[in-house]
């Protein structure tokens, strides 16, 4: 008989497993649950569906709707809620929108249910007027506040990426926005002196930006402060997300790193019927080792193509996450990979780092702007551990010519080596990348 | 007594040696002759000099100038042109212009002069209306001819790149522009395939390509062709360069392939007091371990500086080549890195290649524009050899990223697995290099 596999969740960390999985079993039954209304859309792409700057609806960000996943012969269904995992029975209870619970039958389970906003519990952090970022239904919510006349006064509680991304947002829409960050400086992923490049860019675009402020709660149009009251029209929550682990835990299946779901390489949960893939699991830093929970949507896409495949009966394997990441605000483009030099002496690498200054282009090529280049990297070994950019158009990428060496071991002299891509519209004769190894393998 | 050494070139070949060389020898005498007037200069900038691109003089493309040169207590002689080596006695043969010749001795020789753009010997090759792209003296006559009113009308032989970076220059500037190549295709980096679609970039933008075509000569006003006339204010010959070697071959260096000096990778010549550096020499291929023949700006730089090391004592060595170029031809951007199918089949590769299309950004993203990624593997081991891309803005320096995966020996499968960097205004969340891996790895 042909094997029935029940996925929860139908964003990536679930759907994407479909397809690897069939190409196993092309007669494997595969029904989908999912509690809203949307399906495989990308929660990275709403700051720019708020700023207006996608043109067309919210549905623009689906990659792939429910009517595309039906005609694909899954039976999906939306607004239908996981509320239970009955692993004795090999069950789950399944509470759909106005209608009765009941139990489906399974025989291979892929946990793909995210993640979700962190809320703390402070005063009135249950107000209509605090939002996370996280489904399309909040995209809507918060574009529509974007469309308000007036310039509303937007409060972003957190200095992350997506806070700060929300934050241009709006700024591009005639609002008002401020950065609350408990922190002493913003963007936690990049070291101090690289945080405050892109501030200095944020508060040229007039974002105000409160570093070592504390949020101690929230009344109607305030938000509390130990630095005093701020007004606000309308607060965004970009203090990280949490996993949606609550579902797996109570079965019982163990979880890891920040209350995640512990898997192995092949997305296997501890229990043998129950896979799991994307922002409600941990990883594995491809570095340092160590289990990480580092909730991004291609390592969702990438363990839930391994899940459908092991699922399957499969041998793919999960590589593992570097925590490559990238952002543009205000013309400024940030990227991180790999170990910071503080992550790499905490993981016990005797290690050192080197900051760079250079240009994107040709010193004498329109456009030619500053980046900076921060390489970590292991006395001894001379092995390359990680590295961070900021600069303007074209500096960003380049992290993944330092994503793709540190994965292979390179040292920082085989990358100040490298036979990099040179023309004037793209780079100077040297590439800041390899000047910085350059340096840098002067102190290994 | 503190050596002297004596530098025949003062383009990057040549004096990207002294800053090494002065760290292990802090008190060498270091004479530079320069038959030109120009020093370290960017070559590959001369197109947008001619486009006006580059506001300013074309004194804009010097890196250094000879003043700064002197400044950095380096004995420099422009417009000095040696013409002889007398390896036996251990001098050069100088000739300064409008001065008599005068022998000068050395310690250590380094030979950084260059190429020279090729010019067959066809009827009519002479002729004023005919230059070539290589000095800046070069690159001003170019400019003068831009700036004409009238609509000149340019014919470039030869479809390379930089012929292709000077038709668009033309153009710019409000001239016509037609490209003769012989060849059925322009941009012999790049297979057909990839080569068409700058193609139809090239003449969506008013440029005429004439593939096929065989220049027979040059007239007044007109090119000769097996085509038929073409009328000309101005021949561009674009049909590359031969390494500047005839001075090392009449002193009894050996020549390596295309008649570029050859050295080994502490770039030392045949002859023991003397290196080479540059357009001048031949290189060692990294995938293929064959000498080449690859005169690029990077690598002149890159191996003067091993060149200055080993000279001073050093170990330093050059680690070859992969051959890594791109180009961004109206607003289409082009790059290549390691071996092309026939190169590695030709090389004796089991080597397979695959090509697949996508988006630079995310589908929904403004700007996102089309890309073309091709790679070329090795059966059996998995290995990437190369490969190429075509596309929109952020498209050609993805190309690092497979020259750097190439360099590291990593598979088609591991380039798949690579933690590249995913946001919405950069990347789909698949990197276009790593679904061609995945494509590729399918095939391997």
């Amino acid at each position: 008989m042909a094997m029935r596999a029940v996925i929860v969740g139908g964003d990536a960390g679930g759907m994407a497993a479909v397809s690897p999985l069939r190409a196993l079993q092309p007669d494997a039954e595969v029904i989908a649950f999912e509690r809203t209304r949307w399906t495989s859309y990308s929660a990275c792409g709403i700051p720019f569906h708020v700023s207006g700057k996608v043109a067309g609806g919210v549905d623009r960000l689906v990659a792939r709707s429910p009517e595309q996943h039906r005609a694909n012969g899954i039976d999906l269904r939306v607004g239908h809620e996981v509320v239970e995992l009955d692993l004795d029975r090999g069950e789950v209870v399944v509470a759909p929108a106005g209608g009765d619970h009941y139990r489906l039958g399974f025989d291979r389970l892929l946990l793909g249910v995210g993640a979700r906003p962190i809320r703390p519990p402070l005063p009135g952090i249950d107000l209509p007027f605090v939002h996370g970022v996280q489904t399309l239904d909040d995209a809507i919510r918060l574009r529509a506040i974007a469309e308000q006349p007036g310039c509303p006064q937007i409060v972003i509680v957190g200095g992350g990426y997506i806070g700060l991304e929300m934050a241009e947002a709006y700024i591009e829409t005639g609002c008002r926005a401020t950065i609350v960050e408990r922190a002493p400086q913003v963007l936690g992923l990049l070291d101090a002196e690289l945080a405050e490049l892109v501030t200095d860019a944020l508060r040229a675009r007039r974002i105000e930006v409160r570093t070592g402020v504390e949020v101690l709660g929230f009344d109607d149009g305030v938000v509390r402060t130990d630095g005093g009251d701020l007004p606000a029209d309308l607060v965004v929550l970009g203090l990280g997300v949490r996993a949606n682990s609550d579902l797996a835990r109570d079965a019982g299946i163990e979880l890891g790193v920040a209350g995640a779901i512990r898997v192995d390489d092949r997305q296997r949960t501890s229990h043998d019927a129950v896979w799991a893939a994307g922002d409600c699991t941990a990883s594995r830093h491809l570095v340092s080792g160590r289990p990480v929970y580092m909730p991004l949507g291609t390592y969702a896409n990438k363990q839930a193509r391994v899940a459908g495949n092991t699922m399957g009966g499969g041998q793919a394997r999960f590589a593992g996450v570097l925590g490559t990441a990238i952002s543009k605000l205000c013309e400024t483009e940030l990227a991180t990979t790999g170990l910071r030099l503080t992550d790499a002496l905490d993981a016990g690498f005797d290690a050192v780092a080197e900051t760079v200054r250079s240009v994107t282009r040709a010193g004498y090529f329109p456009g030619a702007a500053p980046i900076t280049v921060k390489l970590v990297g292991e006395k001894g070994t001379g092995r390359l551990l990680g590295g961070q950019i900021v600069g303007g158009t074209g500096a960003g990428k380049r992290i993944d010519t330092i994503a793709t060496a540190v994965t292979a071991g390179l040292t920082a002299e085989q990358v100040a080596d490298l036979d990099l891509a040179y023309a004037p519209p793209f780079s100077p004769v040297w590439d800041p990348v390899a000047i910085a190894a350059r340096q840098l393998a002067r102190h290994l």
